[in-house]
């Protein structure tokens, strides 16, 4: 059950909007690692990583856990952006498949609700490489919790 | 089962932790947040990040990222110590409960080989804020690949 | 990568189908909870339960794991559907999140190939209560390993 | 956090106790495989499963849904053991790895709570067979949560 005042086909409010922005701006993580922001829509989140050679793992593919955090991050502003303005997300656990090498000049993950509930959002993920939806690069199923005054 | 010659309570040969370290170094996001080695055993591997302003979430606390990437690589390695010197190891997929928000100076990820086969080994890794063994940060559940020549 | 000579568009071989639906018979729990074909497609298999009082938890909706093995069953033989003939497939792990209490007279797990390669297969599967799709009831992300003669 | 009265090395209250045992044969599905318990303590559950020929997957052995539901069970029950009485466990979401063949004549689950908070509990599951130590069938990490009066 979606309970939040956005409708999922529309645009986020210019204060949810200014809201998710500002949350991302102050995770030191995305901006250390160079996550940035694609899209940002009620349910529907993308948050983009470029390769760098200081972000990789033995053989010179980006590191899984760069992908993860691009993913992780990527489902928590998918569920903040259908709670209430006051509301903070906190990840209370997600599984990731790496199924192919990251591999590629861009990496992207969109994130989307499946499940928002009051309490807890389902979130799933999929991170590809400069648009190669052939074939994907990681695949993230991700439990949130709302915190804070409801 | 375990199929590496190194016994599971010996140490590792001096091959196979020279072997592990030139790996670890090859990872260059290790290096960039800061994570080092505490102890590398057969079945067993300890890693170390301490706490850094720029490795965040939005409140202060070390991101899930971060932590996320502590807990694979120490699973990536212990799955790695009972493996033959010619096999290098990719994850599968982990997943991870993050349980405690990570504050603390220090965060060591212990992991540990649950199942060791020849293509897919088990690992579970916990992830402790200075030692606090009384409220762990996260749990990680991971399967690894060996690949290359067997 | 789909590496099956089936289409992912058209139907399955009339040999494809006979030994998917022989497998399926021999899984004696599938009969035990009354677990049926819907639809077997290269890539995208959909199973169905129906109600039973005899297979539920404590608070009279259909327990978790009945739920858990529906999905399961489905990712296996979806994973199957693109494997030779002569390989058979196990499940590696796979993680899955109980969204809403499972009530409903009959439920349908979908499961499509999200990845297909030679040795590892990912699926993710979604379960829902009469085509409820507002509501599902459950959502699967699993790994699976093809073994036997390649 | 553990919040129950219950201390981890005592044994559970007689109300405790019963609580759990009343809950679990409420659970239809666990009469219908054949689930018992073994033992039920703070925190800590083990339920079995003795083989049977209707529990199969295709091969013989007993079916990852079989598995699941057991390690599952004795999860939910191992969180409910260190919750105030008026309170109920429902799963959130769990991974198992399948690790070995579930072949033997008995199974046995031992949960044991990682994390206990109000709202959250964290569960890890091992499944043995035959109390063969050295070759675990499953291992499960699950999220519990409770709900009702708090």
């Amino acid at each position: 059950m979606r309970t939040s005042s956005d409708g999922l086909d529309g645009a986020l409010s210019p204060e949810q909007d200014a809201r998710l922005r500002e949350s991302i701006r102050r995770q030191t993580l995305l901006t250390t690692l160079g996550i940035t922001v694609a899209s940002l829509e009620p349910g529907r989140v993308v948050l983009e990583l470029p390769f760098r050679e200081d972000l990789c793992q033995q053989n010179g593919f980006v590191h899984a856990g760069a992908i993860t955090t691009l993913a992780d991050s990527a489902c928590g502003y998918a569920a903040m952006s259908l709670q209430p303005a006051e509301r903070d997300i906190l990840t209370v656990e997600f599984k990731v498949n790496l199924m192919s090498p990251a591999r590629g000049r861009t990496f992207q993950a969109t994130a989307t609700v499946v499940r928002s509930g009051r309490t807890l959002t389902v979130c799933s993920a999929e991170v590809l490489a400069d648009g190669n939806a052939a074939k994907p690069v990681a695949l993230m199923q991700a439990t949130l919790m709302a915190v804070g005054p409801a």
